[in-house]
């Protein structure tokens, strides 16, 4: 396969470009039965969208989802489901350059030579971080089919910005909380530091990076197929796919490679007849399967590439070296928009492994 | 697909059991045309065999490779390369109890589980770190072909063991040296501190974790399929198949998270006609395609999971917590046998997209 | 992967309901630089509309495409080609008693069954007939890329209605004729008596079926992936996903079963540098491969399963059986208007694996 | 994928050559809880055994099969089931003019080419029909799962050989009789003289083709993954993967395409609560999904291409035309041999249906 499509019986394909006619994606392999709606969608996609505070892109997208396809009734058919955004406020005014003059720490370069000169540059084109609402339409689809089958629900938040980072997470406000701040952080002090410290950055014209920790509660045990398709290896598969993506950890993670292992290992004891572990240093899985214990995931995003401050590059027509200031409408920070998208990614690797392993139905009942 | 596969192009599915007849790997789309003997599949594997050092497992395994399909003539033909090591020192005694009582940190309990009780417990089964070795089987080939085509190389080494790290490192001596001392280190001062840091840590019935970092050095810019199949997408699912992979990055990593734009971004500049960046926090990959700069990998593992020292967990027959002590022959850190697996599994991964890009061509030259 | 997309570099995955809000089709994987416009698309389309004739459906659409992303200066970029015809005459009213009441011939019972009642019925849903639109959109793209790239042409028309078939049959007139008659045959004369015999069948309340035989010319030698993907298993696979296609066969086909070796056999010889064989029995493929004569596949279609005339058939809510008159508006015989969708199957087929094996390179030259 | 895997859920890689060390299949996605041993395998292999009877080729092998991995206490675990046949008789002395003088209606001339001269051409490789020996391997184990978790049976028998072709069949009659006559007919009196047929073809020096049928009963409704991995779709690609077939239908077939629709179209009725049709056209397909009536797929199999009557055909090297022979042990006719594959592919597919179905779980029942 191309690389455009993930997943193996609950599949997405994206499609679209930032500043093209629209951006979209197609399900295959939803079940039938699930009620579903435009505003289920919707709902995610807000959480997203940009425009909403004085820390995102001033690019102003409603970002209003039409389901043009798959949907009877408002249920599922089994039927592929395909979703399209229509872009409406591209500006691809100051993208003419990036075909001469690569930016850093974008893909100008590399697109350039892999697609012979023949993509489309215009706002990144297919490696815009606009891209990353089709993975959010997919993922609602799935959180809301693990949601209503299994009880299964993914909390990610904001757990660093730059070097601010909050360690203490109570799980309960996180989920009611993160999304009434602008940086997605389960601690309002600290999103008020967040927020301060990346506008301080985009004043000095520059611009932060930081961290999502993702965490699943009612995973059942033994999702997951190794030994390719082990549950880390197709969680994290999903997540560098997200642009920006620099590093991904399971539980302990590189933390957990400084311990010794009987600190490490989790033990195992029973609570009401489901059988726990007393840490989750292991972050839910054990040899590539669930294991019943929460997910926990940290997910790593480097500086937003596009800063004002002045870089040096290179102009590939001259071969000389000249400075670049990125101008156009940028998130100084993309660690808060990304909070949904990666909600969205994990459930949509959860839910494609809970079809192969049976525990979401072929059709779901009526 | 089951997860027993990876690859689009160049497929690699693993079979075989850590105390069953046999184990061993098929390879189907190596291109026509490439020179392979099995002495070149036995090097890789020699790198990793078992019983080499005092700090490893004492299980004996020669783990001698036989090909015994899709070669002619010492040639590959386009057809499946299936290759196989029969198992010889399997000692089974010590693992009828994991049906009960699971050991911490394996993947006892959720195979259990997921496979209804009918997997082969045995030496864990699919589950044992020995199938790596059918991963380096698999890698030797790709590294041949990636070396022999386009003169690609990949150098990993131990980085860290337990919280003995090294971060000056030369990568012409990590070349020459790391293969010759036991913990796969590129600094033999640093090699013996963590040698005996694992002695100690075993000494005390406990177990130790650790990184490896891998550095591929003359890949060409464009390798990669986004937005889903991104270089780092693929990776990451690679070496997430590692059993005790914990954590991966590239590049900068979660440390790059806490870096401004202006630091992270790798400027770009020419020389010698090549287009290269000052710095390579971006680890090689742009938007998820290579940019011709070294690859660099970080891949974390968890401290090994079997270990001496009492542990609780528990018996699923009776619902008693029971202390549990690990016995058999086991590695107290699996980082440094697991060094070669890492060059094997990126092997792979950049073997596919080479096919997938045309960078190697369906046919070589002969 | 579920059953909404086929191919493997070059993908199709087709949405969209007979009486939804559209049908369309995304390409995941044709290469960059193909010139390519909305009427290259149109010009295909237009073959397969329905309503053009007496002895087709009545029912009226314009079938017009919309290209939503993946070209940029009317070239491809590489992304994904959503292509998109928005329904505009669907008429609903007369399927509602499919559910309890199904048709024979039709996939009423088997859907209903499968999908657990959820699936959209109007105007048969998924299973309709219409969605081969989708094929054509898709197939367009396909056939211009391979006429681009390598001269490869697909010519197919109709050799066989009801029991009227055309044995000698004029490539060169073929490819002249046969969208200049209503039946799509590629000598008039035949074209008047098998259009007489289907305007005969409807006045009886009945249908016809009949065979599309397709030619394929300029494909080069070694197209093919034994053994599962060899090309008459991939091409049989797309062409027996057209509704309504019972039977499939190449070169001389069954004919051939009843014949001695030495007469099927076809013997090389060379002309003009070119080898060839003198006669063309295995329909140009020989160990699933081409062997560079044309491709020969004959495609045999079971008579249109919608008729006036009254069939019994089961209501399952009673269990009584019941008289049923399908009306609604349909096709006395599909035949005519499978021909470009014939074309397209081939052709999908054939881009895939000529960028499989490198015929066609990952970048068109600019 | 490349070519030498099939499935989705239920995955076969075939590996190995005619002449080369052994040949071999890996099956991926058998659920764990099945009972098998090597003699539910070597029961179906025996089938095909070559040199059973004077119609066959003179090639003696036991074709003694060995499970190397996948099996724990004689059931299967959810693991890779790999399973060997050593070749033990192979005789490659005649082959090597076939690189230089390519047999009519053999792979030689496309193989050459596809895989640039480094194909393994003794006894036609991995073209040869000796490969379909993996096939049964894999199909013995789907046939008994299908068997065991849903009573699925297929029934496959010669129906034509050359031009003597049995029509009136009775399956109860074909159950008991059709592996205990040379030719596997389902009439011990048109046995006879298909066998005469086949030796009177090679006495002179010739080869004959047929027919072969094939019957499944017990196919629950709604197998099938519309559009594109319809029932038809996925079975007639891999029927296609058997050598030499060159043409598949299901029910009516090619008849049904002259066919009044009123006449083709298959009533529904029931019969003590079951839903049946009075007549089975549509050989239990509807719609791309079985409708519970017995799959009916007939199979034609072109005349085998080795013949020792002179051919003309060319020097490659030298561009003259040659006159042949073709020496070796063949099979004058491969239709009776073909039998068990046509089981097994039939077996195959519908095995890995019914897991993407749910029909057959994830874990069986212990």
């Amino acid at each position: 396969m191309p690389g455009n499509l993930i997943g193996e019986r609950f599949v997405t394909m994206s499609f679209g470009e930032s500043h093209g006619t629209c951006i979209g994606t197609v399900i295959d392999g939803c079940p039938p039965g699930l009620a579903l709606t435009e505003s289920d969608i919707q709902k995610e996609l807000d959480k997203r969208k940009p425009g909403q505070s004085v820390i995102t892109t001033q690019r102003k997208e409603a970002d209003k989802v039409s389901i043009i396809s798959g949907l009877f009734n408002n249920l599922t058919t089994g039927a592929p489901i395909c979703m399209i955004i229509w872009n409406k406020d591209s500006d691809s005014r100051s993208y003419e350059s990036v075909k001469t003059i690569p930016r850093p720490g974008h893909s100008d370069f590399t697109s350039l030579v892999k697609y012979g000169g023949f993509s489309d540059y215009r706002g990144s084109g297919r490696f815009s971080g606009r891209l990353t609402a089709t993975f959010v339409m997919a993922g609602a689809v799935s959180q809301k089919l693990l949601h209503d089958v299994l009880g299964i629900e993914t909390i990610a938040y904001t757990k660093q910005i730059g070097d601010i980072c909050i360690d203490d997470i109570q799980l309960d406000v996180a989920r009611e909380i993160r999304y009434t701040n602008d940086t997605r952080c389960p601690n309002n002090e600290f999103a008020k530091k967040m927020s301060e410290s990346i506008l301080e950055a985009r004043r000095g014209g520059d611009s932060l990076g930081g961290v999502v920790e993702a965490v699943t509660l009612g995973v059942p045990v033994g999702l997951g197929e190794p030994i390719f398709s082990s549950l880390e290896s197709d969680l994290s598969k999903a997540l560098f796919s997200i642009p920006a993506v620099k590093a991904v950890e399971f539980g302990s993670g590189f933390r957990g490679c400084a311990m010794l292992g009987s600190k490490n290992n989790d033990t195992f004891y029973k609570d009401q007849n489901k059988i726990m572990t007393r840490t989750n240093n292991s972050g839910g899985i054990l040899g590539g399967l669930s294991n019943g214990m929460p997910l926990v995931i940290r997910v790593g995003f480097k500086p937003a590439a596009s800063i004002l401050k002045p870089q040096r590059t290179l102009n590939l027509d001259t071969g000389d070296e000249v400075e670049l200031s990125v101008s156009g409408r940028h998130d100084p920070c993309v660690v808060p928009r990304a909070v949904p998208v990666v909600e969205s990614m994990v459930s949509l690797v959860l839910a494609d492994h809970a079809i192969r392993s049976g525990h979401i139905p072929a059709v779901l009942k009526s």
